[in-house]
């Protein structure tokens, strides 16, 4: 495998003329699109219009002449398709944590003689904050328990209410089965609420076909959204009118404009929001998601699973001895869009490489983090990419003390 | 009182270089700042340094490079000053429903024994509604109780745990006696929680005068931060340890970048944070309130009360016959900046001042709103809004069938 194959392949490839979407600043191989996905022009054209036009000129009638108060449902369309949901089964509103929230309450309601919220170990620890929040907050003896991966379908008993996992790790990129950890909750009684910040814009979701419950995402990563977008949750259509959300605001009121007292929920999905959304925000998201409208998403994953196939492969073949150890799994299937690699001086590798202008992400205590977002990574990328970590590597460029200092972030 | 007078009171006014701060569109006489503050020119370089820097080229690096995780605290040290506080007694987060939640809550933890929320039944909805929304979820006897205004004082009584009132009253622009509510409360062995959102910018609020335990309110109207921008919350600092969010969020944990499982609250004031704020919102607020650190809040007050006082002087002088009717308190102390006439045809004359370019608002039933923000309003500006007012009276413009076309938010 050498540079000039991975150009052939770049040049076949069917999502080639997506990468003209994004503006990647020069000499930078982005590989923490899993983190933050990067600016896309349109995206900036659109919130230049939106902040000189609809905000500044438009002021308060915006709202109406603009569409601002339909924008949460129109982005929540363009996410629906990419996790197979309806339109009218997703919402885009808040955070993540405050999504999860709200579903969970809502769930934790519908199984009242139920009492464990299950969760991975390892599962992103805002996702486990925000259980342990609500468990403490009700007061009522319920409880976060919690299982390694493998141990999810043993400590399925009749006693959890709601399943509680994301379907790809943020470290490992491991993925969950999704259809058969639904089932297998479903067929203990329990809710299912997936977290889907590593998988959507990553790689085909199907809740329908999953049966899945409820889902909570992030509009920040894989969809390009901007720092800190709007996340999205889902509940299926059947339960959408059985369930309230505790985090009772305006926007999720039947009539929001009528002010008047007394909590009535909107039908449907709507009733999921809370607060008046961060508009600019959540423009930067709207803009973002238009381009998926035309993604392939087998296409997709097929793109997805050959930038990391080769990036293992070149790893293990010009990286061998420097005692890198691959944490993902080795099967395609079972791994999101990204590749971690284990090393006791990652975080100083990472430094390193982002100095060279390849960045990655390092998450405590030693994993380097990889993310291939196939919409505007080459095999190309991918090839230089590793030929830096080689040189990083062989030439011992983690010892510089300027790649050891940490920053409040990473 | 001419127009001629008018512009000898704007050529005296101290906050008179304020204005070329903001980019007002030709032809428009804004009273609407109460509902969303305009835009500044410097909002808008500081988004496209943002969009196209930070998050363009700086991408992932931005968080520590551009200081994003720093924002919050940055954005809540200059609300700090406008609100009686000291900076580490201010957070910004979410929106002000999101944050009222977490504040009601810890209160409500705060005196366990006691069941009660008292607020006033004209009160903000979307801040009942949270509060129904909480009580329910607790599922332990809470209560809203509404009282009317003049009713709150013989509504206190020892089974009230948190008062929840709105300074001012978002249709009538009434100012609550903070003061006297507050001892009131306290008295009681109550907790009293602010929401500032129509104070916050429009008038000097003293909360460590007041002596008051909690505070939200919102970075979009008098603040300027636009569509939707992150609210705040305020928490006394010798309660903050005390209390916990049930929303416990990553932003608000103790080390968020450990990735560890199980919840440790940050110290202070930052435990009141949850997920991943909205960088791009969070900046053009942050832009917004450089403003006011040169701003006097006394220079403030007396201006705010000078446009309201001719405001109402020159409706009464110039529109009288056409039925409108005062709403807002006469007494200029009991007044935030806004002031609100009922008409029966109320809707349909707010439209036609629209369509003349004095844009207001209008809130169920028959309320119009002017909102008057001293920082970018001139007395001229009120004199032409009320000729117009005159005109549309006298020239039966509101009957009109354009402007009863309601559309989804007015």
């Amino acid at each position: 495998m050498d540079r000039e194959t991975c150009r052939r392949m770049d040049a076949a490839d069917p999502l080639r003329r997506f990468r003209d979407a994004f503006r990647l600043p020069e000499g930078v191989i982005y590989l923490d699109g899993n983190s933050l996905g990067p600016l896309m022009p349109a995206v900036e054209r659109r919130l230049g219009q939106v902040i000189a036009g609809e905000w500044g000129r438009g002021l308060i009638r915006s709202w109406n002449d603009a569409g601002w108060i339909g924008l949460p449902a129109r982005a929540a369309a363009r996410i629906a398709r990419l996790i197979g949901a309806a339109p009218d089964e997703v919402a885009v509103a808040d955070s993540t944590s405050i999504n999860l929230f709200k579903l969970l309450a809502g769930a934790l309601a519908l199984r009242p003689a139920r009492r464990i919220i299950l969760s991975e170990r390892g599962n992103f620890p805002t996702d486990l904050y925000v259980a342990e929040g609500l468990a403490g907050l009700l007061g009522r003896g319920h409880e976060l328990r919690l299982a390694e991966a493998g141990a999810l379908m043993a400590a399925l008993d009749e006693d959890v209410a709601v399943l509680l996992l994301t379907e790809v790790d943020f470290r490992t990129g491991r993925r969950h089965d999704m259809r058969a950890l639904t089932r297998a909750a479903h067929d203990r009684g329990a809710l299912v609420l997936w977290d889907l910040a590593h998988s959507a814009g990553a790689l085909p979701v199907d809740l329908a076909a999953a049966d899945a419950d409820m889902a909570v995402g992030c509009g920040y990563k894989y969809l390009n959204g901007g720092p800190g977008a709007p996340a999205f949750l889902y509940v299926r259509r059947d339960l959408q009118e059985q369930m309230a959300t505790p985090l009772a605001g305006w926007m999720g009121h039947a009539a929001p404009f009528d002010f008047v007292p007394g909590y009535r929920p909107a039908r449907g999905i709507q009733r999921f929001l809370c607060g008046t959304p961060p508009i600019l925000s959540l423009v930067a998201l709207d803009a973002a998601l238009e381009i998926w409208d035309e993604v392939d998403l087998a296409a997709l994953r097929a793109k997805s699973l050959s930038l990391c196939e080769l990036f293992i492969a070149l790893v293990e073949a010009r990286c061998g001895g420097h005692g890198l150890h691959l944490v993902s799994p080795r099967e395609p299937e079972r791994r999101g869009s990204q590749v971690s690699f284990a090393h006791a001086e990652g975080f100083a590798i990472v430094q390193a490489l982002i100095a060279r202008g390849a960045i990655g992400d390092f998450r405590s205590p030693d994993i380097m983090r990889f993310g291939f977002a196939p919409l505007y990574l080459r095999h190309e990328d991918v090839y230089d990419a590793v030929e830096m970590l080689a040189e990083v590597l062989n030439g011992r460029e983690y010892e510089d003390p300027r790649h050891r200092v940490r920053g409040s972030v990473t």
